[in-house]
């Protein structure tokens, strides 16, 4: 017997709300792998899975092989930190809003490739026409500021807003008349694509953008993004970022592999409808329950004020994280599902909540 | 019908000895994957098996918790750049052979973190203590050489030599009268502790260096490397870089699952000792048939210089590398074993070898 | 005739209040130059002019060879990346405020050595113990926040303001409480220490920081700042970090002879006291005719808000600078005397001042 | 009387052939910078002494304002690594000589602004074709290997050899065929161009390079060195890189009127000649006396190996650098000659080089 093997069929004590990357892969994703494992491949992500992955990704963006080149890295901050530091020169800046995932998550990994963030205010966690603006003036005094060139966006945002085709066009448009590039950071990309809020299909985000990144870690895979660039003067030898960063897998395939899962059908979306359908459902109730949510759930995480007494109450059976400590008796709590979120635990959650207000 | 599924049952029309990486990962790796693909975990490798995985390789090296650290990373790439810049100010300089991995292998990944690397002599793909020492000489003109402070090994070294346990405490001594810090790539140490000429245990890398790390990718895992830190000061607050390098992984368990395996019991060292037997195999008929080796086949790869004529008779049917040019009609040409290698195919390429010579 | 002969006698054709370099040196400096200029010395900071400065700086502060090191270096960028840079490992953050001059004036030189700057709200133009504590607690999410380790304020600091002994006794206890170093810019050292508001003396610069600097461009030199350092593992092969930025100069003398002059006697705090007394004659009139100082005139900067039509007026006859619009028929200007401003120019400019509100 | 006054007078013990940066300036410089000290001048290299100096810079170089952009940066270490990093993308190399300035005298400058320094064999202290193709094709194994995009030469070379024009015409359409950005140091370019074996006009410098610098520490200035450059993508924003590597001084004056006074008449060139006459006068002496010469006296340094007892009497009163002991008796030694070498001082040398063999 493997000696991992006690661990199989060990119930969790407490069920898990604190993040969308708790368990291991979709089914089919491991299926794939032990389907495929024993045949040679290329190796460097030059393998035929990597290719048929491409080609899936493509399909769905709808572009064809000369207009968007692919790249496949293991992480989020891998992601974040090749893809904008292979758009800027060494005095060159990346404006984000404050509250970005690169402002404060990363932990520093921006700067250790040597490039300044220029932080401009969040408006419901997102980047706005006019902060951009006003953020780009005010760095042009030169040559004693970072020269502003790119402009780093996520979606869904770090409080799980969403862009609309609307909102996104208009940072395009604006960063098109400033000479700025457009860098969309998806770790939950998939989740703002099947928002209800969402209006935009993978072709707007092309077209609106010069490099943005399909984050798999979070909806479903063991690991893994997928970069994709628009701007061939990005794209030019891309790949040597990727080797000198440690982010270019011997085995490709292993990336390849779960992204041929997830782009060769609909199931990434699918996979994304679902998280975000089992947020809803917990933030419906806390709405219907008066509570205050401090941003609206238009993804996958729900962020609601929630009186200390409550949150004692839940943290005795599921695991989330306390976001903010508000000093008045309350604190902001994050739930976060994903694909892998069991309704009947939901449901659990929600029972949970109404019986801790009786008991209060 | 999974989209990938054609992809199953397709031959290779060429059998690959190009490197130890063209196969997916050792089938109890993605047995334990599956098996523990629905529990939830602690994310960045706080996770069990990963707390399991360390347990492990410390019975393994005969360490105790408070002995040494150990982190995962996704790539050979990523430990080497990481335990390099760890250890290093800004101004000091790491010291290798010149025919080091990280001299020409790495894509400049090194330098990137800002450290020189000073180069000296190779022995036999090795470091002895004379050529370390001149170069630690020839390198003390303050401050206007960089200033060396660590010195870079690989076991089994490029061109798969191993270091005798005299060697390596050799090299150790010397390191530490000139105040100079020891770190091992063990990007192939599986297959470097299960060569016929290593009289070393786990537990005398452990003493005779600072830093190393075990490779995973090479030797079964689909990916990862396991980076053990004795030295207390580098292994303060380790972890930031490799969150800052994009090399802490959100599942941090995809990697703590196949160290579990792979150190659980004796896997590692197994599947070493099975690359190693592959290789034997093919450099014993090589040498049989009066060729000359570039380097004795001590691990996993054979380096043999052969005449063009027979290079093109075995590319019809395998996949290999050529190393070298020499000019003079042949070519010094490169087979990789590994873990995976099926005997038959070694057999078949020893067949095809004997045929090629009466052919020709 | 040497071809510059001609730039000699130029008048002016506007007196310049833009800055406090805009002139060459101290004449006592430019006269030491061509005393000892045929001396032979030696190279890269050892030479006995050096040696000498550092001595005489040395007893300003009240210190003794062991105490402190001093290092030369030939701008206050140099002086500030390579400070900041010294003290910090790779992923370790330094926390200023957001209007310092190393967020927004260096072209990014601070995270161009790898590091990021955490942003705290400035009060006053300074840092207080209170938005210290905050700033360091909201970036304790390790290993996703980069660590915060430094503490750089600057004194004066941007607006002119001075910290008093109070105010920096607390924000070096806060440092310590909280395992902080604390570093200080001291591009305008002299102007701050010879402020009326001023009730520090060298020595609790010493007591109370890690490392500073004292910037000789801005107070007489040709160029040049001294850094010194407390801290003994920071000061450990510091003259390598100067080497490898380019901040070594080849002919060390150039700095040391400016600095054994500037504090071979008390010129350098004189120097301080004329160019901060300039600036209070300006800053008294605009106050007594009833304008909006935005800051107050603690040393030789004066920021005033002024009607567009006096700011066009003064513009005809002084060089200043347009801080900021306020776009209400106002703009702030700011105002900069220095160690060589003439008298007779600031009673012109005050005479112009008022001539401008009579024709207005 | 100013403190510095005692050294005015003082005798040197020793006379110094160590380097040619023991002086201070050529008296025209202090003259010039006296002269125009009060005249308010232009921040950050904008003044008018540094416009006129480009302007005469570009008028020896034969070029209009169009062709070439002109900044001054304070050292040479400063020159190399902005204009290297400048030219490079992340992933970039740079190919130079073994015993080239960067590789070891710049204490890892230019791997600190991320690049890898590709070392090939020097012939004469010199890059060939040869050998820079070579190492170009051996470093093609993409993306493994850190991409060749610059070639560093330096003239004159670091054992004091100079360039033929045919020599650099070869390595320049070497570059070319290669697709490889040429850059050369010239810390000594005024020692190269006036030595006997020069065949090059400054013309020939900008057309066979993309980049070069002009050293003015080593050749009469207090400091100072100016970058040129051709390549119009390089020079974009070029005053960003100067900023944020400290190497923008406030009072740009000081350069731009020391390059004024070196390229405003021919005293640039002139004070080459003088150098190299008196490093010849010592060679010339030391062949006629039988000793063998480690390199050919080309400009102002002379490597000459002596018994070491000669090397003791010649201590006793002259500085001179001991370049290498070669074990037998001997050692290799350098004398550097310079624009303020006093050819008494030569001829004392050459004396006590007599003297001491007739003492042997």
């Amino acid at each position: 017997m493997p000696v991992s093997e006690f661990y199989a069929g060990e119930p969790p004590l407490k069920y898990s709300f604190m993040d969308d990357y708790s368990e291991g892969a979709h089914p089919q994703i491991l299926d794939s792998l032990l389907r495929n494992n024993r045949t040679q491949q290329t190796s460097y992500g030059k393998d035929d899975f990597c290719e048929q992955a491409r080609k899936s990704i493509r399909q769905h963006l709808g572009c064809s092989e000369s207009e968007v080149s692919i790249h496949f890295v293991p992480s989020g901050t891998s992601a974040n930190l090749i893809s904008i530091s292979s758009c800027l020169r060494p005095f060159e800046a990346v404006i984000a809003v404050d509250s970005g995932h690169i402002v404060s998550k990363e932990a520093g990994a921006i700067e250790a490739t040597g490039h300044k963030i220029i932080q401009v205010p969040a408006v419901n966690g997102k980047m706005t026409p006019e902060t951009l603006e006003k953020g780009f003036r005010q760095n042009q005094f030169a040559p004693h500021m970072a020269k502003p060139r790119l402009v780093y966006i996520s979606n869904a945002s770090e409080i799980g807003t969403v862009y609309t085709k609307s909102e996104l066009c208009q940072i395009s448009e604006t960063c098109r008349k400033l000479g700025l590039l457009l860098f969309m950071d998806g770790a939950r990309i998939g989740a703002a694509l099947s928002s209800h809020k969402n209006d935009m299909a993978w072709r707007d985000i092309v077209d609106f953008t010069d490099i943005f990144w399909i984050g798999g870690t979070k909806l479903g895979a063991l690991l893994g993004e997928a970069i994709v660039i628009k701007n061939t003067q990005i794209a030019q030898d891309f790949i040597y970022h990727l080797k000198q960063h440690g982010a270019l897998l011997a085995k490709g395939r292993v990336i390849g592999i779960q992204f041929l899962e997830l782009f060769g059908s609909n199931l990434f979306l699918e996979l994304g409808s679902h998280a975000n359908a089992m947020a809803l459902r917990i933030s419906t109730l806390l709405t219907e329950l008066g509570f205050m949510l401090s941003a609206e759930t238009e993804t996958n995480q729900v962020f609601v004020k929630l009186p200390l007494a409550l949150v004692d109450h839940l943290q005795s059976r599921f695991h989330f994280y306390i976001w903010e400590e508000t000093g008045d008796g309350h604190a902001v709590v994050r739930f976060v599902t994903s694909w892998a979120t069991e309704a009947m635990q939901v449901d659990k959650l929600n029972a949970y909540i109404k019986q801790g207000l009786v008991l209060m």
